[in-house]
């Protein structure tokens, strides 16, 4: 049994869109930001770093969106959400997820988190410097799924594609998002073309892009 | 058949030690970055962001030192780098991966090349929240260590052990090193009497801690 706690929008998003995905019972909590409900005590219970998302998998409280869709495609083979463990293709998805992670997932967190850095606004340099790092990214896997898309791992969708696609949309209101790199946009068009993207919209309450 | 392709005491450290932890025939290659080897066409070619450390699996080039690790643990189950699929430790592990990843990789990044963010060097705020960035995933796994240590896995040694233990290492240099927290201090001897820690020093030349 599953219970996610989530925020709309937000690293979340990537472990409801799984759990959609798989068709798993699951349920789901708010985490309400406006009242600061990620460092109430009985979320610090769950999850001394008062981030979201915490997934708590038959009583036990697990939190990294990167890692929790990992443990759900694992679980729920079916799904093939990630290929099987020995293919060159468990391989490249396991790349492109701890990729994903580590670049876009830090980058983000300065990017809309001055503080993390010390500073109550950016300093313009940062700022450039943030946005060139994240946009290096956007450059990178457009060439990668224009050479060999339309997905991460080719042909086939999989749980890595979700990773992408949120972090995609949370480039919508810089300078330049995501979607300016065509290939990348198609790959988006596709996800945001699913049963599982649709659902979560009207699920959390999301509109737009 | 592997081909590693490492710089002394880099990231490419902990992928080194899990080779040896299993045993798996292996060739090194080393990026001499006093040559900036690691930008020359060569190079690439098999990684074009320019950094180490490349793992070529059966003629695969792939990288991430966290994706890489995950993919030798998984080929040679029978070295026990990562517990089974489908147990509440594979979920433990996959986690605490992710969460060093996410965390102290690119913290690191940012402490180490300031470049990265538009400056030639740190101002005071910035090293600031860095270091405070980097002493607060200390704080959390000492805190976890000593509650259900001495490993992140509790009573068994893991490849978690050997990546953080490389990520406590590097900072050694800094005003207050990860070995100044006792459970942390702990984990790194256990890890830096095993064998497979004192033949990587021989190997990659390296000295003191
Ligand atoms: N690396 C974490 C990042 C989680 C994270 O930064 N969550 C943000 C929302 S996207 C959050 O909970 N922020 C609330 C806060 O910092 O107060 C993951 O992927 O799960
Ligand atoms: N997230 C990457 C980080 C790799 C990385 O930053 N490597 C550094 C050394 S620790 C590097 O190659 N630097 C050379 C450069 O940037 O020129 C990984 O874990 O493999």
């Amino acid at each position: 049994m599953y219970t996610l706690y989530y925020s709309p929008g937000t690293a979340s998003m990537v472990v409801h869109l799984a759990l959609l995905e798989i068709g798993a019972p699951y349920e789901l909590r708010l985490v309400d930001f406006d009242r600061d409900a990620q460092h109430s005590d009985e979320y610090l219970r769950l999850n001394p770093r008062g981030i979201v998302p915490t997934l708590v998998i038959d009583g036990r409280p697990r939190n990294e969106s990167a890692a929790l869709l990992t443990m759900l495609a694992e679980r729920h083979p079916e799904a093939k959400l990630i290929p099987p463990s020995g293919t060159p293709e468990r391989e490249a998805w396991l790349q492109w997820v701890v990729y994903l992670s580590n670049t876009l997932m830090s980058a983000y967190r300065f990017w809309f988190y001055p503080a993390d850095l010390g500073m109550a606004e950016h300093t313009p340099d940062v700022r450039a410097a943030l946005q060139k790092k994240i946009e290096a990214v956007w450059h990178l896997l457009d060439a990668q799924l224009a050479k060999d898309g339309p997905y991460l791992l080719g042909a086939t969708f999989s749980g890595a594609d979700l990773l992408l696609t949120m972090l995609m949309r949370w480039s919508r209101n810089m300078p330049r998002p995501a979607t300016e790199w065509p290939a990348l946009k198609q790959l988006a068009d596709l996800v945001r073309a699913r049963p599982s993207w649709k659902k979560l919209y009207e699920l959390e309450g999301l509109s737009g892009w």
